[in-house]
């Protein structure tokens, strides 16, 4: 197969993990012949730095060329402690999901038999955790209009979704619960939101069209709560765009550390990849940023255009690393050398020669 | 003293739990020699069902004149299930809390030591954690404008917030971590919202009247991970309206149950004290519902009136009620028979009796 894959790496420890996820997407063009073409461009605060644009023309243009996407992280410290800033990294992100349409954010939480007592939770709680969150990404309070007063003491945000909005992600949704253990859980604040009103609504009356799927309503805060409390009670949990990301992101603590958590960002025409995790420019150029996440993001590149095999392989690698303990401090390893590239390098390895592949 | 108090017990387990609280509070006015008088009024579906109305007139009269509010919970589940009733118990509460102004939740989330072992997280992630959270309650997505369009396929929720609205909580959080472990971190979403950067301007300004507390900022997916990964690098959090309400439901993950978390709800002229938990319909009537999170209301209340040896001493039967295991089911204790009155029952005795009081 032949892929042109856009490489965003973007801030801090963007480019680090990106390196690693593209090394292995080599590797597996390699071993099945495929031929896979990359092409980087810029995003975020190296983009505000270089062409004082989030996110350059050039980039959406490769972007909007290539058959897939593969995304670092964006932002910084400096723009985080400056709520003045009018041009800010993120814009580079939310512009992209928007201008590509990638209406659906997939962010699976799997729980690792391995690394069970790497969370702060306890084993018992978390064991054979399986849960697929479809967060709408190109909707609701992120890109409703925003209001800053002339004196700046007024600001003011909306949160708006229409019906086709939230169809269009509730189908894709009852249909991916279709293929696992067949529930739905539709996550909102429909006592205190109208949006939220029209998610459940709207929700409610497609539900008759999936009469396999229990389909079950939760607030946000309750949600909060029962994914800590109680995660194997979720199969799919379906979401608006701000909640999807608080629970996303709590839900990575039942994996062991948000370095593991991928997702794919999909719309009709465009598909992106990503480590959930952000730039944390602390951790950059310093070869301890863990480099799963975008590995992972590559495996749901793979999977994306049905490269089973392929995405199945990235994956024993990665299993396989963590059963060996070929892991970044994150993950509070046996040994403490492991870094960022030798994480990339043995997964590499694994492709190139999955039986022989050990500790070395 | 003389206080006059209103009790609106609300919805499902909420009459239960209060039911307690009050027994509580009748037998610390009955050790101190105080007047403490209750007037029941109603709110949520309850009201509903008798006027029509989740916050009849003569409920926000009797709140008006009471020196302190006791307030239960308030929703069901035909309601839950139900996105197109227009009257809605939930309406009871928010605008008990706006025409109260009652701006400043506050609340407390202090592991047990008796509990450790109830939590999902792992002991020594929550062992002397001691948080308290400073939610904004009068204001954000919850009270701003909504709007259904004609045709009900487009909805919408504005959040909104001024600077005034910052400052007030702002101070008070502020000066909360002054006699505390001085720390302050404002959680927001700055990075994709006006609103939160105007609490971060707002936040960084008044930080320089506070040159001894160490402010920090996070997100609130960031916040939402590092509360339960992490949860000891918390003093005092301040927050919006929506991001409190999530964080402090979570927040219960850490304490073991939200059966034990209580809040006040302040305003310059009212004051309201509530557990956090909700109505829980499927709970009523059956005696499980853990009343501690009402009685650590009414020890709030005490507080709030400057009565230390009174709440000390409802604190202490509470400790005790834990340490005893004389706790309902959610805290699987060692009794399979404990029910709400009898825990009431206990810290009762325990008040009347501190020196004598043991399971009987
Ligand atoms: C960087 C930020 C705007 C973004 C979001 O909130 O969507 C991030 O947290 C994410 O989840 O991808
Ligand atoms: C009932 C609901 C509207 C309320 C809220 O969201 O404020 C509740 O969850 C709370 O936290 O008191």
């Amino acid at each position: 197969m032949k892929l042109n894959i856009a490489v965003l790496p973007g801030d801090g420890i963007g480019p680090e993990v990106i390196a690693q996820a593209e090394k292995v997407l080599k590797a597996i063009a390699m071993e099945y012949n495929h031929v896979f073409t990359f092409q980087h461009a810029l995003v975020g605060a190296s983009a505000i730095e270089k062409t004082n644009n989030p996110l350059p023309e050039e980039t959406i243009d490769i972007c909007e060329k290539a058959d897939a996407i593969l995304f670092g992280a964006i932002g910084n410290a400096a723009f985080d402690l400056d709520p003045y800033a009018k041009i800010r990294p993120e814009q580079g992100l939310l512009r992209l999901r928007k201008s590509l349409g990638l209406y659906t954010n997939i962010r699976p939480v799997i729980a690792y038999d391995d690394l069970l007592n790497k969370s702060s939770l306890k084993k018992k709680q978390i064991a054979n955790t399986n849960i697929l969150i479809y967060r709408e990404l190109t909707g609701g309070i992120y890109f409703g209009e925003k209001k800053l007063s002339e004196d700046g003491n007024t600001a003011s945000d909306i949160c708006e979704y229409t019906r086709f909005e939230v169809e269009r992600i509730a189908h894709l949704a009852f249909k991916a619960a279709q293929s696992r253990k067949r529930k739905l859980t539709l996550v909102d604040k429909a006592n205190a939101l109208e949006s939220s009103r029209l998610w459940r609504r709207v929700v409610q009356e497609l539900a008759t069209q999936y009469p396999n799927i229990r389909l079950n309503f939760m607030y946000i805060d309750n949600a909060a709560m029962e994914l800590i409390m109680n995660p194997k009670q979720f199969d799919v949990i379906l979401t608006e765009n701000m909640f999807g990301d608080i629970l996303s992101e709590e839900a990575s603590v039942i994996v062991g550390s948000i370095g593991l958590l991928a997702s794919a960002s999909l719309g009709d025409k465009h598909a992106m990849f990503e480590p959930i995790h952000g730039a944390y420019s602390k951790a950059a150029n310093r070869g301890i940023a863990n480099p799963i996440a975008a590995i992972l993001a590559a495996a749901m590149l793979l999977d994306h255009f049905g490269l089973d095999d392929e995405a199945a392989l990235v994956r024993e690698g990665v299993d396989k690393s963590l059963k060996l303990h070929i892991t970044t401090p994150d993950l509070n390893t046996k040994y403490d050398n492991i870094t960022t590239t030798k994480v990339g390098d043995f997964i590499e390895d694994f492709i190139n020669n999955p039986d022989e592949t050990n500790l070395n």
